[in-house]
Protein backbone atom coordinates (compact mmCIF):
# COMPACT_ATOMS: atom_id res chain seq x y z
CA UNK A 1 0.00 0.00 0.00
CA UNK A 2 1.83 3.36 -1.22
CA UNK A 3 0.63 6.65 -0.21
CA UNK A 4 0.59 7.57 -4.20
CA UNK A 5 -1.90 5.06 -5.13
CA UNK A 6 -4.04 6.49 -1.85
CA UNK A 7 -3.75 9.92 -2.74
CA UNK A 8 -6.68 11.07 -4.49
CA UNK A 9 -5.41 13.91 -6.34
CA UNK A 10 -1.82 12.64 -6.75
CA UNK A 11 -1.70 12.53 -10.29
CA UNK A 12 -2.44 16.38 -10.39
CA UNK A 13 0.49 17.75 -8.15
CA UNK A 14 3.90 18.72 -9.89
CA UNK A 15 7.06 16.53 -9.11
CA UNK A 16 8.24 19.05 -6.99
CA UNK A 17 5.22 18.75 -4.93
CA UNK A 18 5.08 14.73 -4.90
CA UNK A 19 8.76 14.59 -3.60
CA UNK A 20 7.99 17.39 -1.05
CA UNK A 21 5.28 15.45 0.18
CA UNK A 22 7.14 11.97 -0.28
CA UNK A 23 10.00 13.26 1.60
CA UNK A 24 8.20 14.94 4.87
CA UNK A 25 5.49 11.77 4.82
CA UNK A 26 5.94 9.96 8.47
CA UNK A 27 3.99 6.63 8.92
CA UNK A 28 2.69 6.17 12.16
CA UNK A 29 1.16 3.05 14.00
CA UNK A 30 -1.44 3.57 17.39
CA UNK A 31 -2.96 1.06 19.58
CA UNK A 32 -6.69 1.83 19.84
CA UNK A 33 -7.62 4.34 22.59
CA UNK A 34 -4.93 6.59 21.63
CA UNK A 35 -5.75 10.30 21.35
CA UNK A 36 -4.09 11.84 18.02
CA UNK A 37 -5.18 15.25 18.41
CA UNK A 38 -6.99 17.23 20.81
CA UNK A 39 -8.38 20.75 20.49
CA UNK A 40 -6.43 23.32 18.91
CA UNK A 41 -2.88 22.44 20.94
CA UNK A 42 -2.38 20.04 18.09
CA UNK A 43 -1.35 20.72 14.08
CA UNK A 44 0.25 17.33 13.23
CA UNK A 45 -1.08 17.68 9.50
CA UNK A 46 -2.98 16.13 6.68
CA UNK A 47 -3.99 12.19 7.93
CA UNK A 48 -4.42 9.31 5.81
CA UNK A 49 -6.09 6.12 6.76
CA UNK A 50 -4.37 3.14 5.57
CA UNK A 51 -6.04 0.74 8.26
CA UNK A 52 -8.53 1.25 11.83
CA UNK A 53 -10.77 3.52 12.65
CA UNK A 54 -10.71 7.15 13.92
CA UNK A 55 -14.02 8.88 16.16
CA UNK A 56 -13.77 12.69 15.82
CA UNK A 57 -15.73 14.33 18.42
CA UNK A 58 -16.11 17.43 20.53
CA UNK A 59 -15.84 17.77 23.99
CA UNK A 60 -17.89 19.97 26.94
CA UNK A 61 -16.59 21.77 29.62
CA UNK A 62 -18.26 19.66 31.90
CA UNK A 63 -16.40 16.05 29.87
CA UNK A 64 -19.52 15.74 27.98
CA UNK A 65 -18.88 14.13 24.49
CA UNK A 66 -20.49 13.69 20.61
CA UNK A 67 -19.06 11.82 17.75
CA UNK A 68 -19.12 14.20 14.66
CA UNK A 69 -18.27 11.64 12.58
CA UNK A 70 -15.92 8.48 11.93
CA UNK A 71 -13.03 8.23 9.74
CA UNK A 72 -11.79 4.29 8.19
CA UNK A 73 -9.65 3.23 5.55
CA UNK A 74 -8.39 5.86 2.81
CA UNK A 75 -10.26 8.63 4.88
CA UNK A 76 -8.38 11.45 4.89
CA UNK A 77 -8.59 13.53 8.45
CA UNK A 78 -8.67 17.82 7.72
CA UNK A 79 -9.33 18.76 11.05
CA UNK A 80 -5.96 17.28 12.83
CA UNK A 81 -4.61 20.00 10.42
CA UNK A 82 -7.12 22.83 11.39
CA UNK A 83 -4.43 25.66 11.76
CA UNK A 84 -3.55 25.61 7.70
CA UNK A 85 -7.29 26.73 7.69
CA UNK A 86 -7.34 29.86 9.97
CA UNK A 87 -11.04 30.01 9.78
CA UNK A 88 -11.74 27.08 11.76
CA UNK A 89 -12.57 28.18 15.46
CA UNK A 90 -13.49 24.86 16.77
CA UNK A 91 -11.69 22.05 18.67
CA UNK A 92 -12.46 18.57 17.58
CA UNK A 93 -10.25 15.00 19.76
CA UNK A 94 -9.39 12.40 17.53
CA UNK A 95 -9.06 9.09 18.98
CA UNK A 96 -8.47 5.78 17.68
CA UNK A 97 -11.20 3.30 18.02
CA UNK A 98 -9.27 0.26 16.46
CA UNK A 99 -5.31 -0.11 16.02
CA UNK A 100 -5.08 2.74 13.43
CA UNK A 101 -1.98 2.88 10.57
CA UNK A 102 -1.96 6.14 8.68
CA UNK A 103 0.40 8.24 6.99
CA UNK A 104 0.96 12.11 8.02
CA UNK A 105 1.51 15.36 5.55
CA UNK A 106 2.96 17.94 7.97
CA UNK A 107 0.78 20.90 7.90
CA UNK A 108 3.64 23.40 6.76
CA UNK A 109 4.42 20.91 3.59
CA UNK A 110 0.50 20.72 2.76
CA UNK A 111 -0.36 24.32 3.77
CA UNK A 112 2.14 25.55 0.63
CA UNK A 113 1.16 22.99 -1.47
CA UNK A 114 -2.81 24.26 -0.77
CA UNK A 115 -0.92 28.07 -1.75
CA UNK A 116 0.13 26.87 -5.10
CA UNK A 117 -2.07 24.10 -6.19
CA UNK A 118 -5.83 24.71 -7.24
CA UNK A 119 -6.49 20.80 -7.56
CA UNK A 120 -5.03 20.57 -3.80
CA UNK A 121 -7.34 23.27 -2.47
CA UNK A 122 -10.14 22.30 -4.17
CA UNK A 123 -9.80 18.93 -3.31
CA UNK A 124 -9.50 20.33 0.62
CA UNK A 125 -12.88 21.92 -0.03
CA UNK A 126 -14.35 18.77 -1.27
CA UNK A 127 -12.98 17.03 1.87
CA UNK A 128 -14.12 19.99 4.02
CA UNK A 129 -17.36 20.15 2.50
CA UNK A 130 -18.30 16.37 3.20
CA UNK A 131 -17.12 16.58 6.98
CA UNK A 132 -19.44 19.83 6.98
CA UNK A 133 -22.15 17.78 5.07
CA UNK A 134 -21.66 14.95 8.29
CA UNK A 135 -21.66 17.48 10.60
CA UNK A 136 -24.87 18.86 9.07
CA UNK A 137 -26.77 15.43 9.40
CA UNK A 138 -25.65 15.18 13.10
CA UNK A 139 -27.49 18.52 13.73
CA UNK A 140 -30.65 17.57 11.62
CA UNK A 141 -30.64 14.10 13.30
CA UNK A 142 -30.17 15.90 17.16
CA UNK A 143 -32.61 18.50 16.10
CA UNK A 144 -35.74 16.71 14.60
CA UNK A 145 -35.17 13.04 15.89
CA UNK A 146 -35.71 11.48 19.25
CA UNK A 147 -33.40 9.87 21.19
CA UNK A 148 -34.54 6.16 20.91
CA UNK A 149 -34.90 6.55 17.24
CA UNK A 150 -30.65 7.90 17.36
CA UNK A 151 -30.24 4.58 19.75
CA UNK A 152 -31.76 2.50 16.99
CA UNK A 153 -29.66 4.10 14.15
CA UNK A 154 -26.75 3.81 16.25
CA UNK A 155 -26.60 0.27 17.24
CA UNK A 156 -27.15 -0.35 13.62
CA UNK A 157 -24.61 1.09 12.53
CA UNK A 158 -22.00 -0.23 15.15
CA UNK A 159 -23.52 -3.67 13.96
CA UNK A 160 -22.50 -3.33 10.28
CA UNK A 161 -19.26 -1.66 11.08
CA UNK A 162 -18.24 -4.59 13.24
CA UNK A 163 -20.01 -7.12 11.06
CA UNK A 164 -21.59 -8.63 14.05
CA UNK A 165 -25.39 -8.45 16.28
CA UNK A 166 -23.08 -8.72 19.03
CA UNK A 167 -21.89 -5.67 20.43
CA UNK A 168 -19.03 -5.19 23.09
CA UNK A 169 -19.69 -1.90 23.68
CA UNK A 170 -21.22 -0.32 27.37
CA UNK A 171 -24.04 2.18 27.66
CA UNK A 172 -21.49 4.70 29.07
CA UNK A 173 -19.41 4.61 25.45
CA UNK A 174 -22.88 5.20 23.90
CA UNK A 175 -23.84 8.24 25.34
CA UNK A 176 -20.75 9.63 24.20
CA UNK A 177 -21.69 9.21 21.06
CA UNK A 178 -24.67 10.43 20.79
CA UNK A 179 -24.13 13.28 23.29
CA UNK A 180 -26.54 11.74 26.20
CA UNK A 181 -26.64 10.35 29.53
CA UNK A 182 -25.48 7.42 30.32
CA UNK A 183 -28.32 6.82 32.82
CA UNK A 184 -30.89 7.81 29.86
CA UNK A 185 -29.51 5.41 27.25
CA UNK A 186 -29.63 1.99 29.73
CA UNK A 187 -33.28 3.02 30.00
CA UNK A 188 -33.83 2.85 26.62
CA UNK A 189 -32.05 -0.03 26.33
CA UNK A 190 -34.27 -1.74 28.88
CA UNK A 191 -36.78 -0.70 27.14
CA UNK A 192 -35.75 -2.45 23.73
CA UNK A 193 -34.96 -5.26 25.78
CA UNK A 194 -38.98 -5.55 27.15
CA UNK A 195 -39.96 -5.20 23.27
CA UNK A 196 -37.54 -7.65 22.27
CA UNK A 197 -35.18 -6.05 20.02
CA UNK A 198 -32.05 -6.07 21.79
CA UNK A 199 -30.73 -8.45 24.55
CA UNK A 200 -28.35 -7.19 27.54
CA UNK A 201 -25.60 -8.86 29.45
CA UNK A 202 -22.37 -7.83 31.11
CA UNK A 203 -20.93 -5.20 28.28
CA UNK A 204 -22.53 -7.15 25.51
CA UNK A 205 -25.44 -5.61 23.64
CA UNK A 206 -27.14 -8.20 21.29
CA UNK A 207 -29.61 -7.20 18.60
CA UNK A 208 -32.17 -9.72 18.68
CA UNK A 209 -34.63 -7.86 16.05
CA UNK A 210 -32.88 -5.97 13.43
CA UNK A 211 -35.66 -5.37 11.46
CA UNK A 212 -37.77 -3.63 14.25
CA UNK A 213 -34.67 -1.72 15.29
CA UNK A 214 -34.52 -0.57 11.45
CA UNK A 215 -37.64 0.24 11.26
CA UNK A 216 -37.17 2.27 14.05
CA UNK A 217 -34.35 4.37 13.31
CA UNK A 218 -34.17 4.68 9.74
CA UNK A 219 -38.04 4.89 8.77
CA UNK A 220 -38.81 4.86 5.36
CA UNK B 1 -19.47 50.82 -3.92
CA UNK B 2 -18.06 48.83 -6.59
CA UNK B 3 -17.98 44.81 -6.67
CA UNK B 4 -13.77 45.20 -7.23
CA UNK B 5 -13.60 46.68 -3.96
CA UNK B 6 -15.42 44.21 -1.84
CA UNK B 7 -14.65 40.60 -3.20
CA UNK B 8 -11.53 40.24 -0.80
CA UNK B 9 -9.21 38.25 -3.76
CA UNK B 10 -10.18 40.39 -6.54
CA UNK B 11 -6.39 41.52 -7.18
CA UNK B 12 -4.89 37.65 -7.06
CA UNK B 13 -7.62 36.87 -10.01
CA UNK B 14 -6.06 37.46 -13.25
CA UNK B 15 -7.36 39.77 -16.03
CA UNK B 16 -9.34 37.02 -17.67
CA UNK B 17 -10.91 36.18 -14.13
CA UNK B 18 -11.49 39.36 -13.21
CA UNK B 19 -13.73 40.41 -16.94
CA UNK B 20 -15.45 36.83 -16.31
CA UNK B 21 -16.91 38.00 -13.34
CA UNK B 22 -17.54 41.76 -14.39
CA UNK B 23 -19.27 40.56 -17.45
CA UNK B 24 -21.70 37.74 -15.93
CA UNK B 25 -22.27 39.93 -12.55
CA UNK B 26 -25.84 40.60 -11.59
CA UNK B 27 -26.96 43.17 -9.37
CA UNK B 28 -30.39 42.18 -7.38
CA UNK B 29 -32.64 44.13 -4.76
CA UNK B 30 -34.94 41.88 -2.45
CA UNK B 31 -37.67 43.13 -0.22
CA UNK B 32 -37.54 41.75 3.34
CA UNK B 33 -38.73 38.31 3.45
CA UNK B 34 -38.09 37.05 0.04
CA UNK B 35 -36.57 33.15 -0.09
CA UNK B 36 -33.33 33.61 -2.17
CA UNK B 37 -32.64 30.30 -2.04
CA UNK B 38 -34.54 27.13 -1.15
CA UNK B 39 -33.01 23.68 -0.61
CA UNK B 40 -30.78 21.68 -3.62
CA UNK B 41 -33.32 22.86 -6.96
CA UNK B 42 -31.36 26.13 -6.75
CA UNK B 43 -27.93 27.51 -7.62
CA UNK B 44 -27.49 30.76 -8.00
CA UNK B 45 -24.34 31.54 -7.51
CA UNK B 46 -22.26 33.26 -5.19
CA UNK B 47 -23.31 35.79 -3.68
CA UNK B 48 -21.86 39.11 -2.03
CA UNK B 49 -24.13 41.24 0.13
CA UNK B 50 -23.71 44.90 -0.55
CA UNK B 51 -26.54 46.34 2.19
CA UNK B 52 -29.49 44.05 4.22
CA UNK B 53 -29.06 41.03 6.13
CA UNK B 54 -29.64 37.40 5.11
CA UNK B 55 -30.81 34.77 7.12
CA UNK B 56 -29.55 30.71 6.90
CA UNK B 57 -31.33 28.36 7.96
CA UNK B 58 -32.33 24.78 8.08
CA UNK B 59 -36.06 22.69 8.09
CA UNK B 60 -37.29 20.06 9.23
CA UNK B 61 -40.16 18.09 7.09
CA UNK B 62 -42.33 19.01 10.10
CA UNK B 63 -41.53 22.23 8.95
CA UNK B 64 -39.69 23.30 12.05
CA UNK B 65 -36.93 25.74 11.33
CA UNK B 66 -33.42 26.48 13.17
CA UNK B 67 -31.07 29.21 12.46
CA UNK B 68 -27.54 28.33 11.56
CA UNK B 69 -26.06 32.02 11.02
CA UNK B 70 -26.88 35.44 9.55
CA UNK B 71 -25.38 37.43 6.70
CA UNK B 72 -24.71 41.17 6.94
CA UNK B 73 -22.79 44.06 4.40
CA UNK B 74 -20.00 42.04 2.72
CA UNK B 75 -20.58 39.13 3.66
CA UNK B 76 -20.48 36.06 0.96
CA UNK B 77 -22.20 33.60 0.75
CA UNK B 78 -21.32 30.18 -0.46
CA UNK B 79 -24.34 27.82 -0.05
CA UNK B 80 -26.80 29.42 -2.41
CA UNK B 81 -23.94 28.12 -4.93
CA UNK B 82 -23.61 24.42 -3.43
CA UNK B 83 -23.95 22.61 -6.75
CA UNK B 84 -20.17 23.89 -7.08
CA UNK B 85 -19.20 21.34 -4.68
CA UNK B 86 -20.50 17.82 -4.88
CA UNK B 87 -20.02 16.69 -1.71
CA UNK B 88 -22.21 19.66 -0.18
CA UNK B 89 -24.97 17.25 0.48
CA UNK B 90 -27.39 18.96 2.66
CA UNK B 91 -30.08 21.67 1.95
CA UNK B 92 -30.42 25.06 3.46
CA UNK B 93 -32.78 28.13 2.92
CA UNK B 94 -31.71 31.56 2.21
CA UNK B 95 -34.04 34.02 3.35
CA UNK B 96 -33.64 38.35 3.41
CA UNK B 97 -34.45 39.55 7.39
CA UNK B 98 -34.34 43.17 5.79
CA UNK B 99 -34.89 44.71 2.25
CA UNK B 100 -31.50 43.08 0.77
CA UNK B 101 -28.56 44.33 -1.44
CA UNK B 102 -26.63 41.50 -3.45
CA UNK B 103 -24.31 40.51 -6.25
CA UNK B 104 -24.29 37.42 -7.66
CA UNK B 105 -21.59 36.03 -9.67
CA UNK B 106 -23.17 33.10 -11.41
CA UNK B 107 -22.00 29.29 -9.97
CA UNK B 108 -20.69 27.89 -13.68
CA UNK B 109 -18.26 31.57 -13.63
CA UNK B 110 -17.46 31.02 -9.85
CA UNK B 111 -16.54 27.32 -10.42
CA UNK B 112 -14.70 27.76 -13.35
CA UNK B 113 -12.29 30.32 -11.19
CA UNK B 114 -12.02 27.66 -8.72
CA UNK B 115 -10.79 25.56 -11.13
CA UNK B 116 -7.95 27.54 -12.17
CA UNK B 117 -6.98 29.91 -9.67
CA UNK B 118 -5.68 28.67 -6.36
CA UNK B 119 -5.90 31.99 -4.75
CA UNK B 120 -9.76 31.23 -5.05
CA UNK B 121 -10.01 28.16 -3.96
CA UNK B 122 -8.30 28.84 -0.92
CA UNK B 123 -10.05 31.64 -0.21
CA UNK B 124 -13.43 29.65 -0.49
CA UNK B 125 -12.06 27.20 1.76
CA UNK B 126 -11.47 29.90 4.24
CA UNK B 127 -15.28 30.66 3.69
CA UNK B 128 -16.74 27.10 4.37
CA UNK B 129 -14.33 27.08 7.35
CA UNK B 130 -15.94 30.09 8.87
CA UNK B 131 -19.39 29.12 8.13
CA UNK B 132 -18.26 25.51 9.21
CA UNK B 133 -16.87 27.16 12.48
CA UNK B 134 -20.57 29.03 12.95
CA UNK B 135 -22.47 25.73 12.85
CA UNK B 136 -19.79 24.22 15.62
CA UNK B 137 -20.72 26.68 17.67
CA UNK B 138 -24.18 26.16 17.06
CA UNK B 139 -23.89 22.52 17.93
CA UNK B 140 -22.37 23.52 21.21
CA UNK B 141 -25.36 25.63 22.20
CA UNK B 142 -27.72 22.89 21.29
CA UNK B 143 -25.78 20.13 22.87
CA UNK B 144 -24.53 21.99 25.97
CA UNK B 145 -26.09 24.62 26.85
CA UNK B 146 -30.03 24.89 28.24
CA UNK B 147 -32.99 26.57 25.81
CA UNK B 148 -33.04 29.64 28.77
CA UNK B 149 -29.43 30.58 27.84
CA UNK B 150 -29.92 30.81 24.26
CA UNK B 151 -33.16 32.74 24.47
CA UNK B 152 -30.94 35.24 27.13
CA UNK B 153 -28.09 35.35 24.14
CA UNK B 154 -30.27 35.77 21.05
CA UNK B 155 -32.37 38.37 22.37
CA UNK B 156 -29.17 40.21 23.02
CA UNK B 157 -27.67 39.47 19.88
CA UNK B 158 -31.00 41.05 18.22
CA UNK B 159 -30.68 44.05 20.13
CA UNK B 160 -27.27 44.30 19.10
CA UNK B 161 -28.24 43.94 15.92
CA UNK B 162 -30.90 45.76 16.12
CA UNK B 163 -29.28 48.76 17.49
CA UNK B 164 -32.35 48.59 20.10
CA UNK B 165 -33.66 47.36 23.30
CA UNK B 166 -37.17 47.44 21.87
CA UNK B 167 -37.81 43.97 19.70
CA UNK B 168 -40.23 43.98 17.33
CA UNK B 169 -40.27 39.91 17.36
CA UNK B 170 -42.30 37.21 17.61
CA UNK B 171 -42.62 34.37 20.00
CA UNK B 172 -42.92 32.20 17.06
CA UNK B 173 -39.97 33.99 15.39
CA UNK B 174 -37.71 33.33 18.20
CA UNK B 175 -38.82 29.44 18.33
CA UNK B 176 -38.10 29.29 14.54
CA UNK B 177 -34.91 30.69 14.82
CA UNK B 178 -33.32 28.38 17.70
CA UNK B 179 -35.28 25.17 16.39
CA UNK B 180 -37.90 25.11 19.40
CA UNK B 181 -41.67 25.30 19.61
CA UNK B 182 -43.82 28.68 20.53
CA UNK B 183 -44.95 27.71 23.29
CA UNK B 184 -41.85 26.97 24.99
CA UNK B 185 -40.71 30.30 24.30
CA UNK B 186 -43.72 32.11 25.32
CA UNK B 187 -42.98 30.13 28.69
CA UNK B 188 -39.47 31.21 29.44
CA UNK B 189 -40.24 34.97 28.42
CA UNK B 190 -42.94 34.93 31.26
CA UNK B 191 -40.33 33.52 33.44
CA UNK B 192 -38.11 36.49 32.18
CA UNK B 193 -40.74 39.13 32.47
CA UNK B 194 -41.13 37.58 36.29
CA UNK B 195 -37.71 38.14 36.95
CA UNK B 196 -37.17 41.78 35.87
CA UNK B 197 -35.15 41.43 32.48
CA UNK B 198 -37.94 42.09 29.84
CA UNK B 199 -41.24 43.36 29.06
CA UNK B 200 -43.52 41.74 27.19
CA UNK B 201 -46.23 43.20 25.01
CA UNK B 202 -48.16 42.55 21.55
CA UNK B 203 -45.15 41.81 19.21
CA UNK B 204 -42.89 43.58 21.31
CA UNK B 205 -40.06 42.12 23.60
CA UNK B 206 -38.22 44.84 25.41
CA UNK B 207 -35.28 44.37 27.17
CA UNK B 208 -35.54 45.80 31.25
CA UNK B 209 -32.03 44.32 32.70
CA UNK B 210 -29.45 44.15 30.06
CA UNK B 211 -27.37 42.77 32.88
CA UNK B 212 -28.91 40.14 33.74
CA UNK B 213 -29.88 38.48 30.24
CA UNK B 214 -25.98 39.46 29.90
CA UNK B 215 -25.02 37.41 32.90
CA UNK B 216 -27.41 34.34 31.55
CA UNK B 217 -26.67 34.12 28.29
CA UNK B 218 -23.08 34.46 28.00
CA UNK B 219 -21.85 33.90 31.25
CA UNK B 220 -17.98 34.40 32.15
Amino acid sequence: MEFQNCFPIWDKLNTSQQSRILDSLVSHHVKKGTIIHSGSMDCTGLLLLKSGQLRVYILSDEGREITLYRLFELDMCLFSASCMLRSIQFDVTIAAEKDTEFWVVPAEVYKRILEESAPAANYTNELMASRFSDVMWLMEQIMWKSLDKRVAAFLLEEAAIEGSDRLKITHETIANHLGSHREVITRLLRYFQNEGMVRLSRGVIEITDADRLEELGNPQ
